[in-house]
């Protein structure tokens, strides 16, 4: 079984991601605390911290916010956990603790804590597992718990959550008395698990693997407790949030081969499958999740790693339905498919996960997030016009990043994804350590120490300096876009030998120096046959980074430009959006007349086209944006 | 002011039409009638007769279907109406003089007929105009008694309708002590003002123009009913529904510029403005509902005829927005759609609306009803694929005809336009008889009589033979898809000299034959540079008939086909969908990989592309279709 290096052991100091994780660390840690405490002028309070003081019965007060409003503590903790992974900070470390007392009293004597449930009646926890979310919000406290302990040290936190979890074990299982059901939204699986592995506890393991088995059992257990609840089950079953695939639960998990429902508890379920399964080493587990994953990114991915492509019910739709213009591409989305694919990488290690990882990373999350780090998409589309965004009362597309969300699952999901990136970037066990991602950074994994200096995405260039070669082997990550490169140890040009997506450097010596050298080019790919949107089209990728056409360069109606087979140049442009490679193709655009329809030939004239990385879209004011532009 | 030619002085034999309304009188009538009795297999029970015998105290039981439900009497008496128009039918008048009998026997002592509130309880009577739709069903039932009273003589619906048009005048107008409200959906402006101009009753005029007047006046009168009924004016108005633009009722209908909201009671309000406003000589409203009805059809109809492109409201989006694969573009629109136009055109005579008539007729209209008369869509999307319109789930789009809807507009509203057709091929005055569309058929207009024989849509050949020239002029409508065309009279051909979009015949003599000769060629049409969709796309029209690639001939995955500069050509096809010219074009197939994305050039074929007309689509099981096609 592998594992990441922990975070500790990696020192980041990429000209890309380093920037960003600072800004996590140094803007938005602290503007999440503030939006937690309802200070932050503008933004509706969240009355995250609020619910907590009340049913810690330090104010009076009614619950405000969604059901899993407790959530956003916890993301929060779980981010700053990482943050102080990478570096202590007494002033963070304070509110953190300060945070940390005040669910402490709040929590019940048997160890309950959901304020939601604390505030509006104890007699109803665990009534509603489908929709009200508490095996969620346990979940993202048990992960938080174990970065915040890993960081500091500290078990306040740690043993909070275990005394949750043995309230837990104590309401669910298999035994007679005690509740047969799982969670609607999927989440705590991981919390579990991770938990265990802190712990050493193996009930929490089981209770893990207990919820993901009673998933799809009938009679269905949503059925059972809307019964206890003197509610109808027809009248339940009505919308399509109610239908059981939306919950991955109409069968059990092992049966399940497409990716169905809500798009972040599908990935979270298939996340938790691995994480349990391995742990546990169920197979059967990691390979049920590995089906449907495979179903996801073969068939229902867009090129930006963005998934969900529909708002209904913030979904999985079906096969090859990927309109570019109406997904919900959702930012939380495309961080639970890299939590799934990284986990698929530590059950059995292959370079196509990293691709996977690298795609969103790149694309569908970065865009979530804007460049100042303070505003968010909540939805991640391919394809806008502001006008229809605005206007047309179907479409729930936001074209532009917004401060903060009523549901505020995105922003804290980012922050735990940039300060915990280097989960991402090395996988060892006893034997090995995969460099799994170009990010340049200082890793020690046991005794084997590196020095990893990348030029990544802008360059393909990579210098690994082996400072302690240790015991392990060096395997380095090809990604699937680099059909050529070079690989040299010492300068001596190696033969290219990728064994499940991977070089194997072997055994090297203190002082080594491998490079590898990937071709970045500019690609135009195109689409399965069977979207119907992106027929006649293509999209430019660089490496894994992918293009768009902004309306700021080339004017309006973005729909009229087409691409000629003319060479592609690309120009490095530091000054403009935060430093970024654009690329310059010649296009043709389609004039109109003013009839709105017209048997005249359209004119046409020529105009260079420029591309922008897609994940920078929109930071410039309102405008058009597309990333699939048709072929002249 | 001009007039249609009363329909029993128009003898309709034409190739394409005639069939049609045959279908409709032969089929449809019957069919309809036993819909309406509930006793149609496999059709829920409309409960329209039911809720009249209820009301009228023949059985016990509640009011069942929507508060609209009497309106599907009525919608189907006018156009039993227009059929015995045509040809009288003792059998059916019978079956219709019944329904009346019920109906006079459900009317209360004060003229008052709706059954939704005689059942349910008069008191609450006019308390919701906005969304209960009293005055729509008046309007409907008006307009049915004067279509009877015209084709039978007999007046007793006539005098049902006089009655209850009384009682609205006793209800609603300026005086302090009546009500001064407006219908939420329009309706009976058209109906009082038909009302009108057969009893010559002026109070139904002023009532109807009241009516109009009232619109957008503050405060808004929806408001005033709703704290009226104790509610709250917030809680109404959070919807989209509850916004007084899809009313048309946010501004006074002369400052209204734009379509906007519900797309029929958008037109059906311009239609009774037109109607109204030439009848009272007030042209500032026929002005008014001429600017909002150019921008309809400049800025936001379909190639089709095709009106209203959200499914959210059933309404009109913003200009330009015209997606093809989510548009609502419900039939009974495109019936509003001409029923304006025809209005108008009565109002100032212009070639521009009968083009608008006949590509709604050909195309948006036609398409809405299956070719054996027994199906129908609501909606009419110009692009489809299966899968989609099943599964995704913010489509709203049927990929097939049903037999019959809950809310069940569009089939009445089929049926009395076909049964009614005469009323959109002339238009006269004293002076004129303008022959506005060429429909084979024997026309008499006062002193004047015509036989026409025209080989529309297929062929653009047409013989108009003066069997009595009387002393009415001729002007002949030049449709605005003919550029080129030949103009004779007894073979000598004439000078073009078109006016208003009409040649003008001047004094004709009995036994002169007058020739038109239109070329019937297929064009590929463009559409504004703003609509996003159907940029580098063409769509085939030939004559006023659009055409559409189904997956039948075509194979799947339409989207993948594209359209050569080759010449088209086209076939006659008695057998295919009922007689019909295929198009035939030389194009090519993009071949896919299985590889959801990749830098691979697509593989091409050539593919011969075979178009049939957008009205004949779906005719032969479930398949893709679609209009616009991308070129080669």
């Amino acid at each position: 079984m592998y594992r990441h290096v922990p975070i500790n052991k990696v020192e980041i100091q990429d000209d890309f991601f380093q920037p960003r994780i600072l800004q996590s660390r140094e803007s938005t840690i602290p503007y999440m605390w503030d939006t937690l405490h309802d200070r932050v002028p503008g933004v509706a309070p969240s009355h995250c911290i609020e619910n907590f003081r009340i049913a810690a019965g330090l104010q009076d007060g009614a619950f405000h916010g969604w059901w899993f409003q407790d959530s956003d503590l916890w993301k929060w903790l779980e981010g700053v956990g990482y943050a102080l992974s990478l570096k202590r900070d007494a002033a963070l470390e304070a509110q953190a603790d300060s945070a940390i007392d005040l669910a402490e009293q709040a929590q019940q004597p048997d160890g309950y804590l959901d304020t939601y449930y604390i505030i509006n009646g104890l007699d109803k926890r665990f009534t509603n597992l489908k929709d009200n979310h508490e095996l969620y919000v346990a979940g993202h406290m048990f992960e938080a718990a174990c970065a915040y302990y890993a960081a500091t040290g500290k078990n306040k936190v740690l043993d909070i959550s275990c005394r949750f979890a043995d309230c837990l074990c104590e309401n669910f299982g298999p035994e007679a008395e005690k509740l047969h059901g799982y969670p609607g939204h999927e989440e705590v699986e991981m919390g579990l698990t991770r938990l265990y592995a802190v712990t050493g506890e193996k009930r929490y393991l089981d209770l893990a693997l207990y919820f993901l088995n009673e998933r799809g059992k009938q009679p269905y257990y949503f059925d059972e407790e809307v019964i206890r609840r003197g509610e109808k089950v027809e009248e339940m079953r009505r919308d399509f949030w109610q239908t059981y695939g939306y919950y991955q639960a109409d069968v059990p998990v092992r049966e399940q081969t497409v990716a169905r429902g809500h798009a972040v508890r599908q990935l979270y379920l298939l996340a938790g499958m691995v994480e349990a399964g391995a742990a546990a080493g169920d197979e059967s587990l990691v390979e049920a999740a590995e089906r449907v994953y495979e179903n996801i990114v073969h068939k229902q991915m867009y090129i930006t790693g963005g998934v969900g492509s529909t708002h209904v019910g913030e979904a999985f739709s079906f096969d090859y339905d990927l309109p570019p213009d109406r997904c919900y591409t959702e930012t939380c989305a495309s961080i639970a498919l890299i939590m799934t694919a990284i986990r698929l990488h530590r059950a059995h290690p292959h370079g196509k996960y990293g691709d996977i990882v690298e795609k969103a990373l790149y694309n569908g999350i970065l865009s979530g997030v804007s460049l100042d780090g303070k505003k968010y998409f909540y939805m991640n589309p391919l394809e806008t016009w502001p006008q229809r965004c605005e206007t047309r009362n179907d479409m729930h597309i936001d074209d532009e990043r917004k401060g903060w969300f009523g549901c505020a699952c995105c922003p804290p999901n980012v922050l735990r994804t940039l300060t915990g990136l280097s989960m991402y970037l090395y996988t060892e066990n006893d034997e090995y350590l995969y460099v799994d991602q170009y990010v340049s950074s200082d890793v020690e994994a046991g005794d084997t120490k590196l020095q990893v200096e990348s030029s990544f995405p802008w360059k393909g260039e990579v210098k690994i300096t082996v400072e302690k070669a240790g015991s392990k082997k060096l395997a380095l990550r090809i990604p699937g876009w680099a059909k050529k490169y070079v690989f040299a140890i010492n300068g001596e040009e190696m033969d290219h030998d990728v064994w499940n997506g991977y070089e194997f450097a072997g055994q090297v010596q203190d002082g080594d120096v491998i490079t590898l050298s990937f071709p970045m080019e500019v690609k135009k790919m195109r689409s399965h046959a069977h979207i119907p949107e992106y027929a006649g089209k293509v999209a430019l990728m660089m490496g894994p980074v992918v293009y768009c056409l902004e309306e700021k360069e080339n004017g309006d109606e973005l729909w009229n430009l087409s691409l000629t087979d003319a060479p592609l140049t690309t120009l490095w442009q530091k000054e403009l959006l935060g430093g970024v490679m654009t690329i310059r193709g010649e296009g043709v655009r389609e004039k109109g007349t003013d009839t709105l329809y017209t048997d005249e030939e359209k004119a046409t004239e020529n105009q260079t086209l420029t591309f922008v990385p897609y994940y920078a879209w929109g930071n410039r004011g309102k405008g058009e944006m597309r990333v699939w532009v048709r072929k002249a």
